[in-house]
């Protein structure tokens, strides 16, 4: 069992801010993120690209503000456990909190900071009677290895650049490869759009345009696509994967059931201390809402700095002085 | 005159950055210091010193922070009034605000946002009856140029490095260096405490220790200087000049006249909106109080965002979505 002052669920960039500002004020922090790097969105979804609204940075590349923020926090020596997610949060007799991972790690803290962005990404699944019975038997929401479907018959379902990207790449592999599309234009990049009309015209894959899913069929495994074309007639798909790829959707995941007050998908905090409707858990960055919210990074490191104000009364509540010093007359003191 | 859309009093690290987050909303800022050049405290108190606490920046100097941002702002092209302080902000009729400088300088905007910091900042004075009448007879709280005092006869009154260090550089211009302070130890640096006491042991200067200044006697210039000593009795001290140096007190100043909501020295404000009691008046950075503020440039930062949110309902009444874009996605438009 890890013990530690602060547990902070999510490693992204306001998560790795926290232990900056709790550092200050002497309190530990470990780390936990179901991604297996630090950084959260930042690292995952655009490390190359450049971000112009962090103060004092005209523009800096969102992984290198990743590798300057785990720099700063370098002195307060954080902790991580990467790649698994919180399950549960159990508040014990003495004040304290123990989370459990869904690998059996176990975290036992004074306080916890919530600072998990959108959540986890989850895919967009269609709205079809029966299909959770398929997944893993035919049917799968991303790619993992393209190889899998050498020599099957495969459908792909959506019309953005990801479902435009792998129905290109799988008519090479695939016995056959159908794209189903609901509309008779794709959202996905123009260039991509005009190949796949051209692989349809060559006969490397079959396009369905303005047609939907309607229903799957099979036993064991899934067997057969049943999609409607654009007059509103049923086509029969003979199928070994279905793959709709509709995006990904951010999903409050296990902490939506750790008994917080939420408003829509957000944690509810109070504007002075960011703790949540739990004493003692707090909840900083895109994850929260208040009156006013902004959902930029910059707001995120304002709470962390509020939090830590707060947090520091239940982690040392021996402390005399909890007030900030102008690091500019003290200097950082790491531990 | 001057118009812009945003007046912005104060052009430190928080006035500078309520520019890009303004500019983001196509807004147009004027900003008026007091100061003859951008920065506030970090250009001129300690430009050299490194800040460890901006988000992003492991280390960076003061003015080097203060650089980064003004490449920052740059595409939205701020204009200035340096050097210059803000008298008289006067909401005109038409809800727009007319501010006028000390030297005469106008400028009518659709909004006003104080990013003054800790005010300007002012000598602290002994009380002393009749101190006024002395000022600049005879009376200075800084030492502009020591070149004043050769020759003359001359008390300063502090115990701190200030006084310390002006008492040893002026032992050798002046005819006379009197050291009045009202302990037995000094607050300034050992060393410096330590040479000023060997300077009194060789007859460099004459120290006065336990000592209080009473009262200041002369005609139309200053003569003498009124002490007592440690043992209560009264010490009359020729002299030509008496340079308190007490410190540097920050005062908030003309603001203080404006109408607005205050408490103690800071200026109150909506939490959601950052808007002071006078609709289209704003207060950013340390100049404002909130339940919880912080005195950090990180908390102003976030501040000038979530005003950025508040004005462009007040300045762009027709602009469709007030809703910042991640930069990430969108770039940065100047104009």
């Amino acid at each position: 069992m890890i013990q530690t002052d602060i547990c902070i669920v999510g490693a992204g960039p306001v998560g790795l801010f926290a232990v900056f500002e709790t550092g200050l004020l002497e309190m530990r922090c470990h780390l936990i993120d179901a991604l297996p790097q630090v950084g959260g969105q930042l690292s995952e979804l655009y490390p190359q690209k450049p971000i112009y609204d962090i103060p004092g940075h005209p523009s800096v590349l969102a992984g290198d503000l990743i590798r300057n923020l785990e720099a700063q926090i370098a002195p307060f020596k954080p902790t991580f456990t990467l790649g698994e997610r919180v399950e549960q949060l159990l508040p014990q007799a003495d004040g304290r909190f123990r989370l459990e991972t869904n690998r059996g790690t176990v975290v036992e803290a004074k306080a916890v900071v919530i600072a998990g962005g959108l959540g986890s990404f989850e895919p967009r699944k269609p709205a079809l009677e029966g299909l959770e019975a398929f997944e893993q038997k035919g049917v799968e929401y991303m790619v993992r290895d393209p190889e899998v479907y050498r020599g099957k018959r495969v459908v792909i379902a959506g019309g953005g650049d990801s479902a435009l990207d792998w129905a290109m790449y799988l008519s090479e592999l695939a016995a056959e490869l159908h794209l189903i599309h609901r509309r008779d234009e794709f959202r996905g990049a123009p260039d991509s759009g005009k190949k796949v009309f051209d692989l349809a015209e060559a006969g490397k894959l079959h396009l369905h345009l303005s047609a939907q899913l309607v229903r799957l069929e099979g036993g064991d495994e899934l067997e057969r696509v049943v999609i409607t074309d654009r007059n509103k007639e049923e086509v029969a798909i003979e199928a070994d994967a279905l793959i709709p790829l509709f995006g990904l959707s951010p999903k409050l995941g296990p902490i939506a059931d750790w008994g917080l007050d939420l408003d829509k998908r957000q944690i509810k905090v109070d504007v002075e201390t960011f703790e949540t409707s739990l004493p003692g858990v707090y909840a900083i960055g895109d994850i929260n809402t208040y009156p006013g919210k902004l959902k930029l990074i910059l707001c995120g490191f304002h709470e962390a700095a509020m939090m830590a104000h707060s947090v520091v009364k239940r982690v040392r509540p021996d402390r005399k002085s909890t007030t900030m010093k102008y690091t500019t007359v003290t200097g950082i003191s790491g531990f």
